[in-house]
Parts: C-alpha cells; structure tokens; sequence
C-alpha cells in the first residue's frame, strides 16, 4: 500500500486561508491524493478531534490514507491510519509501542543515519527533506537536494516521502532519484485550485513513476 | 488515594527560571507534593519525555501520583499514572477509551455542568476554578470564589482540586468549601525556596482538612 503511493498532500490551514483542516482534505483527495497528514503543533484538541475525525472517514470511502502528525493521542482518539513523528517529537519506538497492530507510523528524517534509526524504531516509511529550499517550515536542515535522496534511497529500503519545496517542475526528478512519492504542502495549498494542483501533481508522479520502475525494474515494487 | 491527595504541584518552568520539569517536581515532592502534574503545551516531546519518565519514577517512589496536562501520549509513552484534560483538549470519553485500565483521569472544569460532564466522561477527579485571580493561565472564565466551589461541591462527589490563584492565605478557605486538595503554581514555583513553600502549604491543608473533615464527618471518607 505505502509502495504505490502517489501523493501525499499535508494540510496546514495557514496556507489555505478560508479552508479548515477537512476542506484542504477534502479538495486534496478530489485531486488524487493517496495520503493526507494533518499537521498542526499549535491547535486545541477539542477542535482538531472531530476534523481528525471526518478527514478519516473521507480518506477510508477513498481509499486514502489518513496519518496525523506528532499528537499520537489524536491519531488514536480519530482512529486514524497512523502517526507521523518528527526529529523532536516522540522517539519511533515510543510511538510504535503504543500504535495498534497494523497501524502506520512515518518518521521524519534528514540524514541516512536518522533514516536507519527510523527504521529500527519501527518506522513503516520515513519522510525525508528539505528536497529544495522551502517556505513551510524551518527544519534546521539545509536542503538535501536529489542527491541527498540517492543517498538515503541506496541506504534504506523503506518508502520514502520526500518533502520540503517540492513543486510541479521537480517532482518528476525527486520520483527518479528514488523518492516513493511527494509530501506536498505549499505547493498545492497555495495554488488557487487545490483539486486541480493535487491532480497535476499526481499526472507527473505517476508518469515519472512509470519511466523510473521501467528503468529500476523489481526495486520499486 | 485520591481523596486523601494533599496538594498538587503543576510544573512550569517558565515560573521557575533555572529549574525544568524534573528539577521543580523533585523539590514539591521533597516538601510533601503527593501529586505532580507536568504541564507544557509547547515543549516538543523528544525534550519532553524523558522529563516525564524521569518524574514518574521519582513519583513512584515516594507515593505520589504523576500527571500529566493534555498530552495522552506523553502520559502513555511516559508510563504516567494519568492524565489531565482541559476543555480545549480531548474529551473526557476519548481520553478515557485510550488510558490504559487503572489509569487516572482529570479534567478541568469552570461550571458544576461541566463538573458533570467530566464525571459522566469517566473522570477520576476534576480541576475547578479559577478559584481567585491568577496571572498564570487566562481560562476565559472569571475567579468562580469560594461560594463556586461550594457550588461543584454540592453538585458532585468526585474528587476536586480547586485552582487558580490559591495561596497560603487563601488554601484554608479552599478546603474548607470542598476542595480536596489545591492544585498550585505561581505560589509555590515562583517561592525562593520550593521545597518549603510546598511543606507549608501541605500543613495549611492537613490542618484545614483535619478540621473540615471533623465537621463534615464520612461526606470526605
């Protein structure tokens, strides 16, 4: 399942003025989307819950994936496909201790050494940026770049979700350098339709995809 | 255990200039705290969790009850003994669907409603207040006094630790009105010496109690 993924759109209603958690989702999976992760450090439970919640009702009638960022309590309280953690958030092997069987849990990792952490904690697939240079969010990481992700893509075997500045005109060459698939946030929460932006991105990924598992053959599978 | 606690400790370091988690939780247990409630909304749970392990063990081995604000998963991943939920955070019923059998669950509550609410939600024990003003955290509702307190008293038999604004002078009335115990802050973190202003607090409510508990017969049993 995590190897075929496409996109993964992660929403953050500061980039989408006007929209909440549930419509930037909701546009996403119309255009495509296979995985939405919700991320928000800074908002109450209370009012997070119900949309974990609906978001998780809309990806299981779409057969979308549902991960919710740092806050595991809201990944379970919604019942949610699984939890993405970050370098500052609960170590891998916390988090996969208390996720249910079968529940999914991303790691969030800039370095082939994190990447193998990741994995021996459990991780069912890793995030791995800053690709490019990128507004969203200040990791402490200067952009790995494609040749970052050839590292990591030689170094683990896990799906990676490269992340960070990824945008229509580079995400072709982040799937050939080995990326599973794009976690995208600005570039498709800014764009003035989301749908079609998710959709965009999805054509070129699927595409890209097709000429890399050509050229890497049973890797990708 | 419970409806013998004598005072609650909440750690904010921000209140403490030089001190963490672990630093103030080990002096309030050191003057008698027999409940320590971590509480940071904003620290990353990497920094975080060893902190709170670190409390739950001191606190289990001197008796006291550890908790911890708002995140379940901290509280899980730390082995805590239970967790506290304000009104922005998870509701009473999730929280207590995902804590473990046997574990603790807290809630804040202003209003002898909501007071119910937490009990029909499976609280163990319920926060209320403010009691009086308080610089520390703005709850939107003005000090609810000793006559609010009566109020949730008469209104509910769970447990309850008033907060907000409690100090030496005023902890006496507080207990006298119903509450169990006090929950503190500011008035025992930012005291030059923590570990003396937690016993002096804890003398004030065993006095208090002692004579409460002599006028108001089994109602505390």
């Amino acid at each position: 399942m995590l190897r075929s993924l496409t996109l993964c759109v992660i929403t953050d209603p500061k980039l989408a003025p006007g929209r909440d958690h549930v419509g930037i989702a909701k546009a996403a999976l119309a255009g495509g989307a296979d995985m939405i992760q919700l991320r928000d450090k800074a908002g109450d439970l209370r009012e997070l819950l119900p949309q974990a919640r609906a978001i998780q009702a809309l990806c299981r009638s779409q057969g979308a994936i549902f991960i919710v960022n740092d806050r595991l309590d809201l990944a379970l309280a919604a019942g949610a496909d699984g939890v993405h953690v970050g370098q500052e958030d609960l170590p891998a092997e916390a988090a996969r201790r208390l996720l249910p069987p079968g529940r999914i849990l991303g790691v969030s990792t800039h370095t082939p050494e994190q990447a193998e952490a990741a994995r021996l904690g459990g991780a069912d697939y890793i995030g791995f940026g800053p690709m490019f240079p990128s507004g969203t969010k200040d990791t402490g990481y200067t952009p790995r770049g494609l040749e970052g992700l050839r590292g990591v893509r030689a170094a683990i075997c896990l799906p990676i979700l490269a992340i960070g500045g990824i945008t229509l005109d580079t995400v072709e060459g982040v799937i050939a350098a080995g990326a599973t698939a794009p976690a995208v946030i600005s570039a498709i929460l800014a764009a003035p339709d989301i749908a079609a932006a998710a959709a965009a991105f999805r054509e070129r990924v699927a595409a890209a995809r097709a000429r890399a598992g050509a050229s890497r053959g049973s890797k990708v599978a």
